[in-house]
């Protein structure tokens, strides 16, 4: 039993999906511009600007959520059969970004005649990324129980430090969430600026970057 | 010849053709979504329910097919033409998936006016099922004949595990294609029982957990 | 400068692109069922049996690339520039190949009213797939030069039965693509029969099969 | 922490992203002949013909930018944060790709009727593959300042060829962009020629082709 390379094929399948899902956010970009040639293309991106934002913000969301699959996977170096189920869990998540995307950029166009579907479509969004959390943090929580599929040699203080940050994300993610049913604006900004926070060098908490 | 090498790549491909499969399966999600903005988007979600569904039972079903693939992997260790052959049988089945998922979400939801498209869908999408089990347990046996193309010292006790699964599994997919022709909802219930009974971790019988 | 690790990534990304090229081919099939809810699925099926024909067809084709990507990539293990530009053109074969596909489908279909785009399509079809076994051979004669690329202890006998056969395919292809011009439908058998040949067990020249 | 496997898995993903960049673009070629059946096939190849240039020229770019991303991962052998970040950008361009060549290939049909959007077109095509170029040379600033993530014993010879070659490429697609404000065909031209160029086996600067 090579156990190196079990882990290493879920790494590819999740790497594989991760790389599918963020490539076809690009695909109703395309749509959302199809049946419209009345207009120029420079107002045209500006009228469809939610379908921009909804793309740009997805996309950094998928790279996050791959950024952090890449953290985890350096640490856990053994695969049993709930850590690839709760695995598809997350790939789940993933794959499933794109359509409340599309929602959200679409009826964010449509806002000032229908206000109320973009308001549902930010929450459906929210939820799929407080789902992507909590995933995580289970996936985590499983895999590193009495260190179960953990390298015998791992870094603690890097697990500490990702057990720290995942009490964090699900805590963001449930605030982001709850102000979609507020105000469906203020919760796109602090999705933004999750965004940004999680992709900003100074808090990034790689492993990679302590050898030590 | 560097036969580690021969079945890595047929996993990297079979993982690349498994990803993205499960990954389309959301394409037809978000394209159930696109001409209806005259419902509130919850009331959708609901009416749309279906689809959703399908959606759903694809993915576990596409997941549950990565798993045993992977699983499998693990015992195989050399290819040969018609090992790669019957693999690409298997992959056949999955790249079709997308295809009943998306009439059975459509016809679902159509189904008070026209029942029957609906029973010839579930009795298609319960085909592609059977197709999948069938297309195992002939790789299988395939690969295990005299131990064929399995590692010298392969854990026997693995193999008989897996010999034994393999024959619930056409069995219980060709009862649930028989149940299609009688009831469609009878037979996705039984879909869906199966896609949790692989998934559960007390039946799961992954080969890496026991690595004595 | 590792130079296993870089036919290696080659061999990544083309089986990334193979295995998306060959999932595609369900789109078409699934959005030819799209507008057609009048008809009895089962009688559908019937009536586009020209899509699943070339869904089978090309589903077969790209899955006989990727057999003949894997055993020549076996015997080449050194990469440089023109190689991978060489291999990029076979990619595009590969990427293109949906197209052809989709449009046999369709005028397959109408080809009771519109004869003419049927031949064309059959035309197209059998001239991407000239393009993909002539793009084979020149590969493999570049790789092959002086033994250029090979591996110092190469199995000659191996690359010689590879020399023979590509003079087969490109021999095969040119005669399938002249009888589109005949017959669309006598181009098409001898596409099938083709493509049975290259999977069928006995003919096959895996060099995996003859590791002395 | 095993620093090999972690780029290995950027460059896994990346060369999924890549993967299905390219071969999302025959997605749009199809759909551009989808609702047109008046005419014969050969005729409708000729009046989309820009639809066609469109495709080979993504089709190649996305290709030259796997080369050089291939070619600058056989030189970065650590990854930290910061580069998966900037790779993650270099990704969004990729992904992004299919959106203006899309937007290209059909109003480039249509460019007797509405010359401004062809033009507002070209300018955003070209945009997106400046910022290509000015992608790549701000991953190698990063990678090679003071050799930060550069193996030890790295051939200095190749480091510097990739700089003097990355100064050229955000320079001639600097040009190629102001080109479109004055005349798409002039800047479409040299995008032509610039990915001839960069295809070309000469001027080619490989890494892999010298090692001592």
């Amino acid at each position: 039993m090579d156990e190196k390379k079990e882990t290493s094929r879920v790494e590819a399948f999740s790497d594989g999906v991760f790389a599918i899902a963020i490539t076809l956010l690009i695909l109703d970009v395309t749509s959302a511009f199809s049946d419209a040639s009345k207009l120029q293309l420079f107002d045209l991106l500006r009228q469809q600007w939610t379908v921009l934002l909804a793309f740009l913000l997805s996309f950094a969301t998928i790279g996050i959520m791959w950024l952090n699959h890449h953290r985890l996977f350096t640490l856990i170096v053994r695969a049993d059969h709930n850590l690839l189920v709760l695995n598809l869990l997350l790939l789940l998540a993933a794959t499933v970004v794109p359509f409340p995307t599309a929602l959200l950029g679409r009826y964010g166009v449509d806002v000032a005649n229908n206000e109320a579907n973009f308001k549902q479509a930010t929450i459906l969004y929210n939820g799929v990324f407080l789902f992507v959390a909590l995933g995580y943090h289970l996936l985590w929580l499983y895999a590193t129980y009495k260190g179960r599929l953990l390298s015998p040699n791992v870094n603690m203080e890097a697990v500490r430090r990702i057990d720290r940050q995942y009490l964090l994300g699900p805590l963001f993610y449930t605030i982001a969430f709850a102000l979609a049913f507020v105000n469906p604006w203020i919760s796109l900004a602090v999705n933004t600026l999750l965004a940004i926070f999680f992709l900003l060098p100074g808090i990034a908490l790689s492993t990679s970057q302590k050898p030590e």
